[in-house]
This record gives C-alpha cells, structure tokens and sequence, in this order.
C-alpha cells in the first residue's frame, strides 16, 4: 500500500495489509497481524485484496475534459508542415474548440466528455477536476461546467473550475481589459448555480497578463472561491508569486518557474502541479525545477491536463512514466503527485492517502510493487476501483 | 479505411466501404456503392462495420516479449540518483534479465509474456514478432523462442527472431568471438525444431562489431534464414551497409544512420523500423533522419521494442503518437508503420492492406478518421478485432 510517507516507511508500504472501511470512510488500515477484533466486528464490508497492490484512489487535478470536436485535423496538418498561421486560417487552434464547444449541445457535450471520463476512470481516477474555459461567454461557460457536474453520475467525484480568462473570444478580440471584466461580472453568477469550486486562468505572454489576472482573483476572493493558475508555462510572467498572494491552492505547469515563484508557493503552501502531457506533445526543453522544488518541500502533483491542443492524452498512468522519464520524479514522487498531493491541489483533505477517516476511495492493482505503475507506460494493471467503500467495475 | 496509399487517394480512404472475405483472406474492397453482386453472393462472412473506421490489423514487428521478472525496481533506484554502475552492483541491467530468464520455467515465462501480448492485442495487434535474447544459452534462447511460438494459441500471428546475438553472457565474458561462435552453431539446432523464422543481433559500441555480426549473418545465410540488425541506435558503427549486404528485412532503431546506410537501405529494399518508445524512454536528443529516408523512399515501419530494459511499453498506439511527435512521421505515415510497412519488416506480403487477396486481418475503430490513431496518446478506441475473417472479442 501506498500512502503519505511516515513511520510505515517507504511508499507507506504495508506488507500483508488489512483496510477496514464504514459509511464510505476508512475505519482502519494497517497489517493484518494487528487486525483489532472490536473493530472488525463494526465494519459494514471487507475487502478482500487477494495479492493485490493497493493504493488511494486516482485524482487527476488539471483538466480541460469537457469541450466541442477534436483536433487530429489539425495535429495532421501541422505534421504535413502547415504552420501556425495556416493552421489558424484553416479555422485551427483554440477558436475552433471554442466554436465547437458553443456548437454542441449539452447532451453532445456530455457523450463525448463522458467517453474521456470512463477512460480515465478504467485507470482507477475517483476525483477529476475539470475547467471550463471554451465557451467564453457566460452561457457557454455555464454549459460547460453544468456537463462537468453531470459526470459525476458516471461514479466518479468532479470537481469544477471556472477558467473563463483561458482565451479571448472572437467578440472581445482587442478588447482584453474588457473581456476580463466580462469573466468577473459571469463569476458570481455561476458560483449562485452552483458550478464553481474554484477559479484558474492563464497568464501568459499570449494569454492574460499578472494585472487582467489580478482583477479575476480579487472577484474570486470577494465570493470566497479558492484560486489556481496556468502559470510560467512559456514563460515567467511572475503570475505563481500573485497567485500565492491569493493563497493559490496550486500553480500549474511551472516550466519557467523562478526562484522567487519556489519561495513563494513555499510560504503559501500552494501545490506545484506539473504537466508532463503538454510538456511532451509540445515538444519543450525547458524543465520545470524539480528538484528546488523538492528541495523546498513544495508539494507535486502530477496531472493529465487532458485538452484538445496541447495535451489529448487520457491516461493518467502515462503521466506518471512521463513525470519519471521528463522531470525525473520518483515513482514515489509521482504516486504521491495523483493520490495526496493531488487532493491538496483541489483543496481536498478527506482523500488520497490510505488512513482511518479518509474517504474509502482506493483502487488495487495486479502488480508487486507501486513503482511499476510508474515503469510500464501504455499499460494498466488496474484490477478493481472501489469509491467511498463500494466496489466499481 | 486506411491502406496503401494509391489511386483511391490520401490514406487509401473508402467512403462508406463494405468488404467481403472468404477463407480469411479479403475477396473484395471497395466502395459499397460498387460492390458487385455475384461476388456478395459468394463472401461466406458479411462484417457490418456499422460507422467504425476500419484499418488492416496491426503489426508489432520489433518486441522482445518472452523474458523473466521486469526492472521497475532498477528505474526507481535510478530516478533515485542512483548512477549504472551501482545498479550493475545491485544485480541490474539486461544480466538481471538474463538471470531472470534462465532461472524462469517456460510455464512461468508463457504466463507473463501472454499478459504482454493480450495487452498489444486490446489494442487491435494481429501479428506479433518476438525475438530471443536473454537466454543466451542454446537451450534458454530455445526455451524464449518456443514460448515465443505458443502465444499464436492467443489468437494472433507471432514471428519469432533469433537474436543469441543481444549480449555476452557471463560465462562468456571477455571472449566475445567465442561467444558469437556458439550463437552461430546453435542457430541450425534451432532452426531445425522450428523456432527461428530470422536472425538479428545487436551492433553496437556496447553490443557486438561488424566483423561479429558478419559471421552472424554469414551462418543465417547458410541457412536460408533472412537477418535484420539493432543498428546506428547510439552510434553508427556502418552496421546498416552491412546488413543491406545481406538483404536485410530491416534495420532497427536508426538514430545514427549515416547517408551511406540510408543509400544501402534503399538499394536493398530495406524497411527502416523506428522506436520512439526506446527514443523517449533513454531521453535521446538525437533523430532518426527521417526527411532523408522519406525522400529516398526507404519504407518506415514503427514498433514498441517492449523490453524491460529500454522501453517498457505495451501500447502500439503510443508508438503511433511518438512516431508523430518525436520523429515528425505524418499520421498517415505512422499507420502505414504499424501495418503495411511492419509486414514487409516481416518479409510478409500478405498483410497490413486491406486489399483483394489479403488476410482478413484488421480493426474496427470508434473514431471519425485514422488521424486519431495517432492524435490522442493514452486512449484505445478499439472495438472490434477480425483475425483471418474471424472476429475476436
Ligand atoms: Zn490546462
Ligand atoms: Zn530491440
């Protein structure tokens, strides 16, 4: 078993383990041989893990799971030798998901979200965060995130954040100050539906500046919503010291981050979240630092960032081979990135670590030792997903 | 439907195609619109490809499958800082493989290099080569090779290569063209019980020079049996001319082909096999020149090269996608790697086609156009597989 690091040792391994769980919640975990009788008599199931690896649950933090088409066209065209240019003359790149994404219905949203969502489910997720962010208008922004909520009929628990300043749409092009205030005004409007359990943007040379980014936050803070931010990819903006400002739950990407950005995210307490998908598909050579991360006790976690133009990627396992192979975690380190660290990232302290009280979400596995989850890449050993105490599929 | 690109145009695409089979072997493609009416009434099995894409059944034609434990325990202690010759120290590397294979019972090796193989086959594989290499002894290289024969029970098509010549085995250290010698007499042994359909070996700084290779190659040939070479992986050591000599199948791995090997391979009529998994697992920075073998017309193929050492993978989709992301294949290029072109890395001709007079081998996708195949990375839209006219789960 795999949990938070402690006096269990490495990896949280426990040989022969025994897990009771109550009401959705662990009761207790440990070996077997320490099995209290009481307390095997209370608990409502035993699981029987025959052999298997255990571990928490699957939490992938950083999606953009919900959106109108695909871009294999485009991904085709670029291969041919098409550049950025043409690509965009062609009707490419984000516009085209955003056209498509108000296009589509709500049910047409949701079959094709769905099919992603029962992929990264057959790979043992329980928790996915998903973004709005191709709408840009408030209506389409509320589609979007009212099909994130429904995914949640498919099992897992989703947990929906509100990027309307991801992009400029056609509407506002020239007129970004403008389109910021329009994000604002959306937000408390969405939060009263209900779709908002937090706040991200992109700040970047080509997205939204740190003071565009700043006004979006303030909104955030003055309804009480919880922020996080595409931050440093390309370049450094200096956005991961604003957002720790704000008390960001995470800054993610983080390829350009600086010493500055580490320190700040130290004294916040906020999540580096690496994306080692976009890294890959975008063929970058610029590292996010690791190891001053690590160095700092930054905590990381390690995410799809699933989205149709830079990271169409629906195994989370890949990622874990990918935050080992590119950024030279340890598959301890990569574990941790999709269990714990990644519940931290969402705000969520009741899962991602195998202890009595946490929420009874775990996944076991057909293999001998955790770190094989991370060696393997294109292979899921996934034997069975149990969420809040009841098995799944 | 993809197939050789002709006169039906880009990806050899049918519109709304119907095929009928007979005997497993295809007997007629084409547009539904044209399908002539006395050759439907003859077809003994009618597949209602219902709105799926339809591809040849793919092809794996550079693995080594059949081999003892794995070393997710070695890529720990690596990303751990631990340096090679430490690991070597510890008992890693591909002599702990080879240990692992010889001490394994062929029951054992059969029970893990079938849940490797099951796992190529959910993603749509129909032929499968695997080749020898970690017994390094006659009666464990023959041992490797009859598991190799006995995945065909599976349910798809495996080739098997004899490659005595991957490393030194310890009882052979220092006495490498002693070694190659019992590599060369144990070949017509194991080619008279069958198990070798081509022979391959391991050119390299770190494996066996030219001259080993030749005598290599010089008994295959005695022998009827055609070769294939590990070429120019990390240096170039002139091993393609050598086995174009020879009238290679293939040459392998190629990051290091010179222009005088990519001539050679031309005028031999050599297939280029490129594994990105190996590429992105070593972190190399150096590419396989492949713009110079696209304008020579020397025929790509793609594979996994799954091994426990260099590319632990079981995906041949994600193949398709490194092919395209690291080494810059088009879409349409990397298909025809895993089909058409991995059959001629066999020395097949009757597969990797969907053509009049071919197996009946291929798939059946959930998805709009074969550019996705390659787009998504981590996502198996299989959903059907047909072996010789056969579906298969
Ligand atoms: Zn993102
Ligand atoms: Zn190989």
């Amino acid at each position: 078993m795999a949990d938070e690091a402690g006096p269990a040792g490495e990896w949280g391994w426990i040989e022969d383990g025994a897990m009771l769980s109550q009401d959705g919640r662990l009761l207790w975990v440990g070996a077997r041989a320490d099995l209290p009788d009481d307390l095997a008599n209370t608990a409502d199931q035993v699981h029987d893990m025959a052999g298997a690896v255990v571990t928490p649950g699957l939490i992938d933090c950083h999606t953009h799971l919900v959106y109108g088409g695909q871009r294999a066209h485009e991904f085709e065209l670029r291969l041919k030798g098409a550049s950025y240019e043409e690509i965009a003359r062609a009707g490419g790149g984000i516009r085209s998901s955003v056209t498509a994404t108000r296009e589509a219905s709500e049910h047409q949203l949701y079959a094709q979200a769905a099919h992603r969502a029962l992929a990264l489910m057959a790979e043992g997720v329980t928790t996915l965060e998903v973004k709005s962010g191709y709408g840009l208008s408030q209506a389409s922004e509320a589609k979007m995130l009212r099909v994130a909520r429904r995914l949640a009929e498919l099992g897992l628990e989703v947990r929906t954040t509100y990027l309307g300043a991801h992009a400029i749409p056609l509407e506002f092009q020239g007129r970004a100050d403008d389109y910021i205030q329009a994000v604002c005004d959306w937000m408390p409007k969405l939060k009263r539906e209900g779709l908002v359990d937090a706040v991200d943007a992109f700040c970047e040379g080509i997205g939204f500046t740190p003071a565009q980014t700043r006004r979006v936050f303030e909104t955030a803070r003055l309804l009480g919503l919880p922020v996080k931010l595409h931050a440093e990819q390309l370049t450094d903006q200096g956005g991961t010291q604003l957002a720790c400002e704000f008390g960001a739950l995470s800054c993610d990407h983080l390829e350009h981050l600086s010493e500055a950005g580490i320190a700040a995210m130290k004294a916040s307490g906020t999540v580096a979240v690496l994306l080692p998908g976009a890294y890959y598909f975008l063929r970058e050579t610029k590292l996010p630092p690791v190891a001053a991360l690590r160095e700092a006790g930054v905590p990381m976690a390690v995410s799809t960032d699933h989205n149709p133009g830079t990271s169409p990627t629906l195994s989370l396992l890949l990622m874990l081979n990918m935050a080992c192979t590119q950024f030279r975690l340890t598959p301890e380190e990569a574990l941790r990135g999709v269990t714990v660290n990644a519940a931290r990232a969402l705000g969520l302290r009741d899962r991602g670590q195998l202890q009595a009280g946490q929420r009874a979400d775990f996944c076991l596995w057909d293999i001998d030792h955790p770190n094989e989850l991370s060696y393997f890449f294109g292979r899921n050993p996934l034997r069975l997903t149990v969420r809040g105490g009841v098995p799944r599929g």
